[in-house]
């Protein structure tokens, strides 16, 4: 059932500058677009998807001023399987098109009015304009995940015939599971050649399982955003997606600056004038803090005790919490001998449980609680002091 | 490799006030604690574990506090495998002991210094002494998913001779994955007949798919916080359950009050001292609302082109966003409609084609795309109004 841990790299699709310009929250300036592809590029994502240059004249200026940083990523955009959207983009200087069109009966009904044959005629119509025109071209069904999965073969085999280096897998609606999603792109890796993307929403929580499961069955790359910001509650994080392959495969994240992410979150953030929310992978302010006594005694010894990540690794680093009524006399005897102050065991355990009572009532800040143990150790050795 | 989908109910061991109270930011008062423990039970969830009553005097108080309030939720105290703290939480009352225990190497070296035969010896002291004594028992190998399988099945054997009711297996550092989740727990499920319960931190970002992996492969009862709260970035959320189930298996929501989730996760977000994060799923603010003009359009004529979950079900409203560059003609048109202002095609493409440039630079509020159009259709009928 588990498949080999694989030495096939992913490659990262960041979609912050399109998908997360849909986040209910972002209106990025032309200043914040540049900063942030510039930072994604320091990461080392391997392409940089952007809005449609026909959304508005600034995002197709801003989708120039990006193509001309030179930036080493693949500079994308996203726009509909439409020549004319093509052309605003190919004279942009893109890397890359990202087309998309909805495949699901919900979206042929609702969105472009066409059945299959007619999706399939589209793509007939579109695509031998633009291949071969010096951008590599990607063609994504939209609501894969509600699509027939026949449907879904279909339309991959029509379009990689016509000359499409990668199809587009999306869970849209955020529905899939990873087994669902694992046993569709292993279907669609037997029935295709070229590269498969797997772009999933949160809907369900599951984006970055989602995303793991599709490179292990066989995706070639995965679209994520900084902090997994989109239309709704957003899509698999950058964190996330990192968090999890340094787990499993750490070399598949050797290649990026993964000491870069805090800062990339921070910036992301600040633009959009939110902090960093307390359960994002690796970034959380609280990521690498521990506070409960059983779990602050045993990352004293020995780190990994609870510890999946090593902060360092991040550019991080680990805090032991003190201020807290679940503190425990390891973590009081670590503070102590940081302090420099010479508390024998009994004093310990008995400064441990003052602090308990203390902070029963409400947390204190760590400088309190160096304040307390300063205070009971300079009461416990005044023999000493004045010996 | 799909599992069809059970009629086999979840049982939801809420742990807010206990894995909760580990989260850094976290310091509930008497008052806080017995308010959300009251909405808990109101939301549905079958087991509320809290604090282990050693932990503080506070923590003693409150679980009397709160066991007295009488609750249809199991109250359960979550203890060391230590008879001590197991006589103080049953002289609390409490329906459940929660034990645990460090199983993987890492812990046996550094937690608390037994090999598998000494932690054998433990479950084999203590247990005799509180089974049958009015609490329902649950014994959790902390760190099972870097135990040696044997050995979570060893201990999961011992501990079911000697009447425990449920095993717990816990992914204490978000290491695993959700093939690794699921095959675990089928092994388990082969191995004892009483009930399993999962719990799973998020480091990895898969904490709810996880959760899911689990009871999909037998787990009876998964461990949940409210928002996800924890140690570092957290473990699976209440909503991110509620939400994978709600969309796979609605039957296994409809025995909690989903319309109430909003207002815990708000009401605990407050405690906290935070908002409630956007990428929440159900609750986040912008969980329903839609901004992309493609996404838009489906949407007002249907909602589930892009939407997985109906907000109704949850007590929440769809929100149709405008005032950004991104906006469509179709959500211009039905918000001219709501205003019942009569403009007509040709009208609504250039107030949509203003508003892009207007809102290029920078956001407007919702207000001001409705005073906007009023003073489009102003200027546009003024033959109208006078005739």
């Amino acid at each position: 059932m588990i498949q080999p841990e694989t030495s096939r790299p992913f490659r990262i699709v960041d979609c912050t500058l399109r998908e997360g310009e849909q986040f209910a929250l972002a209106a990025f300036t032309t200043e914040q677009r540049i900063a942030i592809a510039t930072k994604l590029d320091a990461f080392g994502v391997d392409v940089i998807e952007m809005t449609t240059p026909v959304a508005s004249p600034r995002a197709e200026a801003d989708l120039r001023r990006v193509v001309d940083l030179g930036l080493q990523a693949e500079i994308a955009a996203h726009i509909r399987c439409s020549r004319m959207d093509a052309e605003v983009a190919l004279a942009c200087g893109v890397d890359a098109l990202h087309l998309v069109m909805g495949t699901s009966p919900q979206l042929r009904l609702h969105s472009h009015g066409r059945d299959l044959l007619g999706i399939l005629e589209v793509a007939r119509e579109v695509l031998p304009h633009i291949v071969g025109r010096g951008a590599s071209i990607r063609f994504s069904c939209e609501d894969a995940f509600r699509t027939p999965m026949r449907d879904v073969l279909r339309i991959a085999q029509v379009v990689e015939d016509l000359g499409v280096s990668r199809i587009g897998i999306a869970d849209t609606v955020g529905c899939a599971t990873p087994d669902e999603v694992a046993q569709r792109v292993s279907v669609l890796r037997a029935a295709v050649n070229c590269d498969i993307e797997f772009h999933g929403h949160n809907d369900g929580d599951c984006a970055v399982a989602n995303a793991w499961a599709a490179w292990r069955a066989g995706a070639t790359h995965i679209d994520v955003t900084v902090l997994g910001i989109g239309e709704r509650n957003g899509i698999a994080s950058l964190g996330g997606l990192i968090a999890r392959a340094a787990q499993s495969a750490p070399h598949s994240v050797q290649r990026y600056r993964i000491d870069q992410l805090l800062s990339l979150d921070q910036q992301v953030a600040r633009a959009l004038g939110i902090e960093v929310p307390f359960n994002a992978c690796i970034t959380s302010p609280t990521a690498f803090s521990h506070k409960a006594g059983m779990h602050t005694k045993a990352v004293l010894a020995e780190p990994t005790c609870y510890e999946a990540l090593n902060p360092a690794d991040f550019g991080r680093t680990r805090e032991i919490l003190v201020g807290h009524t679940l503190v425990g006399r390891h973590a009081i005897s670590e503070r102590a001998r940081l302090l420099g102050l010479s508390l024998d065991d009994a004093s310990i355990l008995s400064a441990t449980r003052a602090l308990k009572n203390l902070t029963d009532s409400g947390a204190i800040s760590s400088d309190s609680v160096d304040d307390f143990l300063k205070e009971r150790a300079a009461r416990s050795t005044p023999s000493t002091l004045n010996s």
